[in-house]
């Protein structure tokens, strides 16, 4: 169940947006192994009277958050940071360093779902300590 | 000292809105034992051009967000989900199944109160193991 | 690499909003040792018609959440309340117990950085476990 939040420097037509989060859902699904129906996303551009970027002149960037259920391995964590830098990088034509990924993990006992269920208590068809 | 962060997918009245924090504050004050001094929300509704939902055409969808001190156990962890999954879903007339809730827990040492005390120094008159 | 979100009950001048940010970074630099480089910030004003506030009639209410690599010792933590509480209610005139500062720790592989590298795998010149 992964919630994407995306914080963006820059303002970017519907077609971009859905292409980032096109990619990003690939590299959850192909890396974490999350089915489409749990995936969902929200899109903010940063108001650049609120934002403090860091460095300095950053033109460009990207941060994503994504909260997931508790578990996976640093291997694999970075096997989806690996393929967001380079993914997004390319197709935004920005440096991979430029975007930064925070990994939210919560124990999914914390998420309730499907009419107040416990997280743990589901089926979801994957393994989180992968 | 839970702050609840409450994303809707469409528009409420502030009387509905108020009825919906009326009705999590409960829960929270009933199942975790909270004071209502300690009690805040912010309630949002989610922009449809930068929200990407869950699911296939998702109409209705609200998600909480609740930061509190880390240590409840899951059974009332889920007595919490229970309550507010039910009540929220005959107060809006929607699916308990389109209401997701996310626990966020941070130990109480992480939360810096009362002029700059730890939490962990304070007494609020509630056990969080429970 | 903290990320700073900060809430408040009112709105600022952009140099007032400048002052904060600047206390709250000296703080995370004198305290926690991290450099400009890392440092960054979002500032929001929240909005009254959909912020439901701590406690009865509370005018003034400022918001911080500070995500950072985790491992600082408690005694550490309370240098940065004491820090913040001091300074903020100094410098906005507000009293110390308005300002609730949420330090949200994040374990260093939970980073992805500098082109899709895990946060653990970086040496940023100081350590987190002070």
């Amino acid at each position: 169940m992964p919630i994407v939040r995306i914080e963006d420097s820059r303002p970017r037509s519907r077609a971009e947006r859905q292409a980032v989060i096109k990619c990003i859902f690939d590299g959850l699904k192909s890396v974490f192994g999350v089915s489409d129906e749990e995936l969902q996303a929200r899109y903010q551009v940063l108001d650049p009277d609120g934002f403090f970027p860091p460095g300095v002149g950053a033109v460009n960037y990207m941060q994503l958050e994504i909260a997931v259920f508790a578990g996976r391995k640093a291997e694999t964590k970075k096997k989806l940071y690996e393929f967001l830098a380079q993914n997004l990088s390319a197709l935004l034509g920005v440096a991979p360093e430029s975007i930064l990924i925070l990994l939210v993990e919560h124990p999914m006992e914390n998420w309730g779902m499907r009419g107040g269920r416990l997280g743990s208590e589901i089926d979801f068809g994957y393994c989180v300590n992968v």
